[in-house]
């Protein structure tokens, strides 16, 4: 059977070709029993909407948007401080793949508690100016999905596992159920986890998690404690000055996983400033593995995500739902698996945990950095 | 005298509108002595060529694109490296800036090293996919600014003072004189500087900081020493082993300013894996003052650059460019002054040199990181 094309569907539905593509592109637009009737006229036909949408549009534009969706805080990097951040580093390995593609890459955020940010969005995609879009969502609910989903635009979310859509995703509770076995393994008893947040909102990835840090806990035999859960922001000020106070208790830990690198150079920080040693004292896991993690001082034990992998898989798929080289019911779904590397921060560790799987050690032979 | 438009210049010069609009758009189309007409009448009427082009356009796109030059080399974040650099985090201050006036900001770069690489950013100006451009240049002979200037496009050069363009740039000697005088006058007498390199082209950024550094010495009656100007790359990695090249001399210096925080970095790792003290033994500059600055062990002086004044004066002019309110003759150039934020790996300071103005003293009181 021949690619199906809206015509095709008006003719089966009985309706014009401009109502079909009115369903496409303004579904709002249209009466609900119509909308239905055409609906139903598209899972019969197998059609592949963006594919027959496109030809009625002037041309591909070759362009895809990123778009990340922002609270009412003003974020880190529009105040002028100049810091990494995870976004900030996937975008640009988005804006090197889309290059090597001839792909042109839009950055786009928009304001979830301001009315008119989704409208600005829309008209990205009612204009047909991008192709696709990689939606940047931290809760499943987001409204632009839904919009996407409504208007059959292509689009891939990345960093978060939201059914009935293509995404990519870090395995976030195996990656921390590692790292919190391994310190188990080699002798932590009293582990502390940082939980990012933000805005004190709760992010289905922390609380994946936070599911890997109970469930290594329980596993070893370790009672919980949810002294040890403590919540911080995603930044190194956070990360130093929870550890201060961490500090401050009758009770210390005797290690601390951090909800992101730049966390945990905060936290070695605080430790040095107050004469704790590491890892003598209190072992040091990071999440991300910066570049930066393997020149702190002791190197940093991190969390490796294949952000390159993730960003190619995220991309190949938008082009092929661009395309319709993929059919909309064929997800493409992956949870990438995460690599413990370890270094000074945690020390030294025994062979019969070294060669276990997602356990790498690199230390030793200083720190990546001949 | 009210504003110009594309008819009134046709008018003058004898020709068809179609015909100045060809030269304000595809100039190599048309014959030179008819191009030099259509151009001596635009400067007799004082012709601002966007707005009026802009009339011709479908409307505008409320876009602008940030277009970088990169080399055949590929780049660490195609690497799949989880590494901030200073260009991503320039972008992501663009895109915050770009979002807060509704525009769409577009991220490309382009290889001039690929024949067709500036023909595809061409198509994105032709096509008028984007109204403006900013241009991180490295050179001025860019041929993305001579491109951009035969188009009579609107551009803003970031980073670099070219002439005849409008552009933002750090005042890149003056920094790094104050940094020089400061370690002078506290003391230091043998100061290396880790010149940045990118596959061994010279810079002309790096041409005006290292006579910064030459200024500086010869003031204070410093010899210059060849030897003590080292080339290295842009990253932890360079500055690590360029120092332990360093440590390897017969003799020693007694400080050392990075070409970037980066670098700096892996200088403070360096000299703690070799036994060195930081400032005891060998003092410690970055350029940059990222975040990660202020929680180095021990915390690390740098040399703060306004980003986001810079990025804001650029986008401000860029859309003065676009809506046509600035003549094309009334450039906007603007060198930034940097600021010394003085930390430990340069020890206290004498209070003779703490009021002294580009240097200021926030060390001593937790680094901020209270």
């Amino acid at each position: 059977m021949g690619q199906m094309t809206i015509k095709d569907v008006a003719r089966r539905a009985g309706v014009s070709f401009q109502t079909v593509s009115l369903v496409l592109n303004h579904p709002e637009r249209v009466a609900r029993t119509t909308r239905e009737t055409i609906e139903a006229a598209m899972r019969e036909l197998d059609f592949v909407p963006s594919l027959a949408a496109r030809s009625l549009r002037k041309k591909p534009s070759r362009s895809i948007a990123c778009v990340f969706s922002v609270g009412a805080q003003p974020y880190d990097d529009a105040s002028g401080l100049m810091q990494e951040t995870y976004q900030g580093l996937v975008l640009q390995t988005f804006a090197a793949v889309a290059d090597q593609h001839g792909y042109t890459l839009i950055h786009r955020r928009w304001n979830s508690d301001d009315p008119d940010g989704l409208t600005r969005i829309t008209s990205l995609v009612s204009e047909a100016r991008v192709d696709g879009v990689v939606v940047f969502a931290d809760r499943r609910n987001d409204p632009l999905i839904a919009m996407l989903q409504a208007k059959r635009f292509p689009f891939v979310v990345f960093g978060l596992d939201v059914p009935g859509t293509h995404f990519a995703m870090r395995a976030e509770r195996d990656a921390v159920y590692e790292a919190v076995r391994y310190l188990v393994q080699t002798g932590s008893r009293s582990i502390c986890f940082f939980k990012g947040e933000r805005g004190g909102r709760r992010l289905r990835t922390v609380t994946e998690r936070l599911r890997g840090y109970r469930e290594a806990l329980a596993e070893a035999g370790v009672p919980p404690c949810d002294d040890l859960v403590i919540p911080c922001d995603w930044n190194s000020e956070s990360g130093y000055r929870v550890t201060l106070d961490l500090l401050d208790r009758s009770v210390r830990p005797d290690a601390i996983v951090a909800a992101n690198d730049r966390v945990a150079f905060g936290v070695l920080k605080a430790l040095h400033d107050r004469g704790v040693r590491v890892p003598d004292d209190i072992r040091v896991v990071g999440f991300d593995n910066f570049v930066q993690a393997a020149y702190t001082i002791p190197s940093l034990t991190s969390i490796e995500v294949p952000t390159l992998e993730m960003v190619r898989f995220t991309f190949a798929t938008l082009v092929e739902v661009i395309e319709g080289t993929r059919a909309p019911d064929d997800l493409a779904q992956k949870l990438f698996p995460t690599r413990l590397v370890i270094r000074d921060s945690t020390g030294l560790i025994r062979s019969d945990v070294a060669d276990r799987p997602g356990v790498e050690r690199i230390a030793a032979r200083g720190d990546g950095a001949s």
